[in-house]
């Protein structure tokens, strides 16, 4: 088990970026060693050492020191001078795709936030239209790569030099399907229906037409209808067809937060005993999923924590199931999934520094 | 045609009793001709000739003589004096029910816009438990009423004596599913998904836990799962069985609109054309409703209007759809269709004094 | 009295401009005379005959035409060939400065909503750094401009051809400052503080780091601080130097609506009836403003409508008093007023079309 | 110094009981010591045991144990059982009024929440009505309490017995004026203005028309205008009198937080740096203060922190300025605040368990 270690983060300008630092900084197995932040950095900025941190994050600012850190210009020599061992990406996924070979030649190994790495489908990468497709080192690396959901691939994480961490609709689905799905017991014929709502955070720190106040507030809309970037991470970790599932995201009118209605049907009548123990069973080894045996997990509970909250409620015929499920899209829908990825990476306790 | 009328609501010092004294208030055919306020009113406001509108909700005053309205006492007698000949019920519905035979009796037309008189059905009906249940007055009654939806039942209310105007998520989600379902296009066999959101005004104005701002305010939660009292009316009015169709209702943390998130299959592989004539002639004769040919609907479209706006978005093999549907529950959920119901029912233009 | 008459609108696309809009297009005395809508029309859209409205605002849609309403691009000519007799514009100061005295020159009527021809001081001017400050044409121009509050200078509006429409927050303090002035009752040697309050919609409609939902909302930040743009039109309006008023307004986490709390201390000890006396009596022709004798403003009473609501409290020794004032930035603020403004100018009923 | 002991709370099914909770289980000298919850139970409750407190606060559940806690019956003799050294109140005045006097005889320290022993003055108390008013208990109790704001009074607080935790606007308001006053920069005969603005937490977990969502969202009010229970705390901490400030609190659509704006008048002309350096000073050991001196602070900056931000800006005359103090309601004015007391009394690091 590592004692600690170096880390840099790319990409700390963003939301997802902002909680990974703040999740860093305070990590009890990195005290004292703060990620080392690179990105992008204008020459006036450089010629001062980068920008202060709290100059892009005024919140991170506290009495005790986070005032000298600094976003300073990436480059390979930086992070070898540092001596980072991983580094994390919450860049672009074009950017990620850039990096992260270079990165795994020089011997770091890389959590990425975005969606560069997470497909193994070329149909379901089709939507990305990256540019090095098909190419041998995408190949090669993509080969390399763990999709991050401890909860599915724990022991494949812990000895991964890649992890592709996922996405934060797809985190709350998968982690409520999947379960079912191992158990045998869902009817696939009939179709599952995800509907997924999220917090304006999801929609990215850029000011567009859609993440205006005006636009958000007050307002529900549905986008991205039989298209999102996320349906293919469904097929392939939760193992169903295109047609077996529709999957409709929202934009609500909160800052952070997602909730998936999930509706299945069963290939035999269940009982909520039943139920209870495939999540139970699933998740014994799990500290970061909160089954909710009684009520129905909301947004409210899990905000600014790195839990996954799953519910159900079953039909009187015992054939039909509501499965609602929520999570912080920046914590384990993102962020905070980074950092229990680095935890179980390095062999330290899952849910450390994440409580 | 009627020229004019004398109206009377009860139920005024909720939400949708104050959108109908708006409404009516301003409506051209009723100008000079305020609705008579009438309710529980105690003693010493009653000394006072009752309660000043304008003390229950400020948000009516205007420097037209809305100052002098009053809340009285509620009496037959009262209503027989001012020659009221349309009598609104914005109350409960158990208040509805026991009023409702009495004023069909003193032969006043009723608009009713609780769930008193909605179902037809003894087993969809249960959820109520009303007590006059089974009695023959209340199948008399029942007999009489036509559900005020004029998408569905325009002639029928014309001549009607009592209108049950429907519940918010139901106007919603009906209005989207009838002219499929009239079309013979869906495939039931494999379910209908109703994902509705609806804003907090459609949870009443009682102080509750649920109605608490700091439980309300950036969250979002799913409630009465396989239990909701709209779901008898999705399964008269559309005419489907209670195993075809999943609806879920959701709090949503804005003030008012609905968004229904609706999930069919078809029967045959259409065409974006081929459902988009379905709605168009299903509608030609509604000024009330608006179809999206191109976009989605949102919430923000509908707020403070009586439309209820359709759209939905196909899936490339034509087989599944996913409709949304919006509408102001207050409004063309509730005191707007109340209103329209009314125009209908005397003949006059069905958008009067609604846009 | 004009019977009705042709107007046209440029700055449509902004929030004020919808306003204005909907406004003039339900407005009793331009039935069937919707305005021509003029702006800046890329060629694609021009060959198609301008933009239709109900793409750039799809709320403005409705059954009753406005789907064939189009923005046009802007020409003297067009204006001409229209026969076009007042223009709103809804433009950026700059727009509104280049244009106003060609289109006096051409005979129009100008209602400007922007800040080019409201203040009379060249210091107060200052803030705005026009190009064209100290030329004779906009000496000449500014003499023409009217300050289009019709509580104080009704008859003037009357007869103007060019009217300065207030801002938001300066209409605001003004309204509840004058008449305290006027009636000399003010100790102005102990300053007055005007503490003001504005939802999103009044920082713009293009999308910044500032009205970024996540910037906004759960947010409230003071801007402007001793230099915000308003701040000339209170001097001016009210009659007071720049150091007896502190003027600080603050970024409400709200769509819309303004509230100014107002802290003053009067030369001699007064009565809440004194007070009450002053507001009535300054007011009494004034359809558009109510005064609460007893309870305050809120936001909540005064949003999507034209009023400005005034109140206050006194303190026990009748020396101090904190004075509330609300209003809907879009409308009594921006849109609406401007519509007022064209009543009085046309000699139509003050509040015609804003109820 | 003490390494560790067992604490107590009363209050905790309240907002600001909850926040205290969860500092005080999570605080590191507290580890493996969880408070014991007290308060009233019913009967049914008290026989299993006491109520599990995640199902009072849902969101205290994690997957370490706090779901064996449990809000227990209260009693003297279970706080002598369990051996508690320091009680928290965060229960209503009357009650802190009835217990603290009996909680000090048997030898507890008290950290209090509510307003009942915050001031020294009758006058300033006969807001409260308190029902022992004038008893020798009252005077004897009152006489021991120090006011709860370490940067004020920190040497006392580490040797007291029973502790007054400050109100959340006064912390707000005192923090920032407190500075100047102590500088004997302030001139008091033109008067203090403090604009206060409140997220809704601040008005308490109880269901009230005030509360439901439909009343605080999209709006703003003022409230207790020249009659603030706050105003006393103010008075006595400043050193100022009842004429020389007008406090005024608002009611924000928003969760939690505290902005306050200021506005103050100079004897003499100030620099930028002069006053800069009199902030500087006075908060030079205080790790809970974070002084401002580029921007102004903002409510989304300090919420779910413990730090009271405070930033100022400066007229161009020098002789006046508007001073910007920002906090956490719930945090540094209250339960936040109570914690950092509590190290403060106990002579641990200010800061622990509150970064």
């Amino acid at each position: 088990m590592t004692e600690t270690l170096q880390t840099a983060v790319a990409g700390v300008t963003g939301y997802a970026g902002a909680e990974l630092a703040r999740l860093l900084l305070r990590h009890p197995r990195l005290k004292g060693r703060p990620p080392v932040f690179v990105g992008r950095v204008e020459e006036k900025d450089a010629a001062r050492g980068g920008i202060p941190l709290i100059e892009i994050h005024p919140q991170l600012a506290d009495n005790n020191g986070t005032g000298n850190l600094r976003l300073e210009p990436f480059s390979w020599e930086l992070l070898d001078a540092r001596g980072v061992e991983v580094l994390f990406l919450a860049t672009p996924h074009e950017q990620s795709r850039a990096w992260v070979p270079e990165a795994l030649t020089r011997g770091l190994r890389v959590i990425d936030l975005s969606g560069a790495w997470r497909l193994t489908e070329a149909a379901n990468r089709a939507v990305y239209a990256f540019e090095d497709e098909g190419s041998e080192q995408a190949a090669t690396t993509q080969a390399l790569a763990v999709y991050g959901m401890p909860e599915l691939h724990r022991s494949r994480i812990a000895g991964a030099r890649l992890i592709a961490n996922p996405g934060c609709y797809s985190t709350s689905v998968i982690l409520a399907l999947k379960p079912l799905m191992a158990a045998g017991l869902l009817d696939l014929s009939r179709g599952i229906v995800a509907d997924a709502k999220s917090g304006v955070s999801g929609a990215g720190k850029a000011p567009t037409a859609k993440t205006h106040f005006m636009y958000a507030a007050d307002n529900l809309s549905a986008y991205g209808v039989f298209g999102h970037r996320h349906t293919g991470e469904l097929l392939e970790q939760i193992g169903i067809g295109a047609n077996e599932i529709a999957f409709t995201p929202h934009l609500l009118p909160i800052p952070r937060g997602i909730l998936s209605t999930i509706y299945v049907h069963f290939q035999q009548a269940q009982t909520h005993a039943s139920i209870a123990k495939v999540y139970h069973d699933f998740f014994a080894a799990s500290p970061m999923v909160r089954f909710y045996d009684k009520a129905l997990p909301q947004i409210q509970y899990v905000v600014r924590t790195n839990y996954a909250d799953i519910g159900f409620q079953l039909d009187p015929s015992g054939r039909r199931s509501v499965i609602v499920s929520c999570l912080d899209n920046l914590l384990k829908g993102a962020a905070g999934q980074a950092v229990q990825n680095l935890n179980v990476m390095l062999g330290w306790s899952e849910s450390e520094g994440l409580e």
